[in-house]
């Protein structure tokens, strides 16, 4: 009965293409690195993408939308972005197909049709956003530029995985120009804390916010910000980033405006992005070995109901009472599928919608209906309980919002536990091999430690956290002295 | 004082262009034939995409997201769409850019980083999406498939003009699967229905309901529906297609389902789609010489109030009874801006929201305080009155509606004056000519005689409309026996 799933213990990484393919979210494609998005994916990412595009619309942003492709020449101007995403290039050479004469009823790319430059699909849109901000900006008066997009990119990724490394990914990205240092980085923080609270209270998914080192900065930023989580192996996942651009973009493509005291600056920049990796982070986070766990604020269903009944006549009484209960909770705001479809048992429907994180099932049964009883079976605990079906909407409302609660605090808890400072280089190695999880160590601040870290254990700097307590020690490889700890990992 | 726009008398297509860039709606980029909406275009799109994305749903369907690329393998395995579309593919052939090695700074595309099959940028989904639904259907229980996908596309057009030809679009594409024939064909009506109920309700665009004759048929369609549109200049413009499939990819990427009776067959088709070429449409069609005129349905903002006064005290007053207003239209679900920037004079903000097609304009000075009176100007009649502050905002709630209404009934009376029967060859090349609109006459039914037409003066079938009057006549320009009219124009 229901479809098979590798346990954790077993085989992690199976585990987790188990449950996406499984679970219906997503499936490979016939192009390399590329997934398909089911339906059921895609209704969660609706969700997730409906409640982002509210809070950016509430921070005064707008959406635009900017071409697919950049020009070689736009794209290489700024150097150290272009550098940074030109080997994951997937590139534009031609515009004509033709029937190719040596083989019958196949095509070819027509050689004539070579374009003069080349145009790159985009792999991040700074290029021809600051490209096209040049022609919006020439005073104080039109900034600041508050403009996010949502898109898909394309990164041509050596290894990957659905959701969490795919060469198509879907994202949005948010651009900003400003006519201040000050107010960028202002700009920067608010995204960042924007992408947290979207993160810790819808996602459940409890996030370290912090600062990357150079290392890890993104190709062109001065700084970035990002969020970090933990996954269930132990790695950590950066889950969204926040990018304080300095004028590096406004330079390479020559966006300057006249200040209040007429003077010519150069403008100042910010981008964050978060795209549907989110999904895979999810579903690392939360899941077990019978499926997806789902949080009720962005589940697509949220309340599944499933009818136990012999013949058309118990049929038709449990499909009166279904009836109004589905449409109290519709008016609740919750949203319900009722699952009195003919073609599986029972059994099969409560282990399908369990492989499909649905947080609640309510299953209702002839003599459930003479009780005035329901059973209401929660997906993260797997606790069942029999309830009255008096009033049932507004428990199975509340329940709703203590699984929300429930799944925050326990990934909360098993975060918080996996955050360990060490100041020995043995234990270092130790904790990441059989622990896991940040390892909060000193680190003497040069690229050369970090790289070499990065080698010996496969661990990087995931961040150094906001307010960071500043303390003196030596750094865990080198012993050179050190002002403060920083936060290793492995990850995704 | 403001923008100066081109009159549609004085070069119709360059005030399109105008309405287009300086309404702030989209701007040219540097990549040859995309654009880049603006983040007021943007909104405007937004609210089209949600209402179309509610009907479709609450006609059961379900969004998802298919990759980009198309293997070119893929492409070509339907002969006649691969045939359709080769001419304007664009091709990704690389995976990587390198540094080059003669020009300092610059880069190049890598030849080492050669795919090994070409893949091609979607202009359309069928044969992505069809070789995935092979994995998806075994038997009957796995039909319906109703999806549809919001995604960009790219078709390499010669000749491109803003949201009316571009080389990559925006648009949604409903891609269905059916166990039977008929069901496929009540899909392809049902979803022209939706389009022509959207268009003319939300859009306030009356169209015409067709058939498409085989020339203009989608490439691998058996059958095109389609909503005709007239625009100003006497042009029409297919708003909306809607395409029978028959077998043809089911057949092409071998799509086979077990039916009822445990016998193989393959799986029928439909496709559909609208995308932001509508919003050429919606200028065209409705606006000025003063600028935009946008429906109030889905005007980004549907009410802007500008304050009239002398200093701050006076403002303070406005600011005060404004502020009671702006709060009851947004309780009563109006969008409504106050503008009291004060960079510009209120005429200057008059024209810019005329401009910007605003359906609604309230003007408030420190006099009409004093009387208890606002000015409430329409865009679409430039017509204004003014009105008592009691009851205000149900007065522009139901002003709104009325605007509305009277946006589509215009539209539709200057589309019923312009279509024009006609039994004479020599009169049907006039009324091309000088009246425009469509030419209501008799066709033999042949390919060759509608390539002729098109030939000796540049009109097309725009459709064959549903229920069309069977009468027995001689076609316009052979003379053979025909049964019925069909409608011609010149066209977008």
């Amino acid at each position: 009965m229901g479809k098979e799933i590798t346990s954790r213990a077993q085989d992690y990484s199976q585990w987790y293409n188990d449950l996406v393919i499984k679970g219906s979210l997503a499936d490979y494609s016939a192009v390399r690195g590329c997934m398909v998005i089911k339906p059921y994916g895609f209704a969660l990412w609706e969700n997730m993408r409906d409640v982002l595009d509210r809070m950016f619309k509430d921070t005064g942003h707008q959406n635009a939308y900017f071409p697919l492709f950049v020009p070689k020449s736009l794209f290489e101007a700024e150097e150290k972005n272009a550098e940074g995403f030109a080997k994951e290039c997937a590139v534009v050479t031609h515009y004509r197909l033709k029937a190719d004469p040596n083989n019958k009823g196949k095509l070819m790319v027509d050689p004539e049709a070579k374009l003069e430059e080349e145009l790159v699909v985009r792999p991040t849109s700074e290029a021809i956003i600051w490209n096209t901000y040049k022609g919006w900006i020439q005073s104080y008066r039109d900034l600041p530029i508050l403009v996010n997009q949502w898109a898909n990119v394309v990164r041509w990724e050596m290894r990957t995985r659905l959701f969490l490394r795919t060469a198509e990914f879907l994202w949005q990205e948010g651009h900003t120009a400003h006519a201040t240092a000050a107010e960028a980085i202002v700009e920067t923080k608010k995204m960042l804390e924007v992408y947290a609270d979207f993160v810790e209270n819808w996602m459940a998914l409890p996030v370290i916010k912090g600062v990357k080192s150079p290392n890890e900065r993104f190709a062109g930023a001065e700084d970035t910000y990002c969020i970090e989580a933990l996954m269930q192996d132990g790695k950590a996942l950066q889950a969204g980033t926040s990018h304080f651009l300095g004028q590096n973009f406004a330079k390479a493509f020559d966006v300057k405006f006249t200040d209040r005291d007429n003077k010519l600056d150069y403008v100042w920049a910010t981008s964050w992005g978060v795209s549907t990796r989110l999904i895979g982070a999810l579903v690392m986070a939360h899941s077990d070995d019978d499926g997806l766990i789902l949080p009720p604020r962005i589940a697509p269903v949220q309340v599944v109901i499933v009818p136990i009944y012999k013949g058309d006549e118990q049929k038709a009484q449990i499909d009166e009472k279904v009836g109004e209960i589905v449409k109290n909770l519709k008016a609740m705001g919750v949203s319900v599928k009722y699952d009195d479809s003919d073609n599986a048992r029972p059994g099969w429907k409560f282990a399908e919608y369990e492989l499909k994180g649905v947080p609640v099932r309510m299953a209702i049964g002839a003599r459930d209906l003479q009780n005035n009883v329901v059973e209401v079976a929660r997906r993260d605990t797997k606790e069942k309980n029999t309830v009255s079906m008096d009033g049932i909407e507004a428990y199975v409302k509340n329940l709703l919002d203590e699984i929300q609660t429930s799944m925050f605090t326990k990934a909360r808890q098993f975060r918080d536990e996996r955050i360990t400072k060490t100041d020995n280089w043995d234990e270092f190695v130790q904790l990441l091999d059989n622990k896991g999880g940040f390892v909060s160590a000193h680190w003497d601040g040069t690229a050369e430690t970090e790289d070499k870290i990065k080698e010996l254990c496969k661990a990087t700097i995931r961040c150094i956290p906001l307010d960071n307590p500043q303390e003196e020690g030596k750094c865990i490889l080198t012993g050179n002295p050190s002002t403060q700890r920083v936060l290793f990992a492995r990850a995704y």
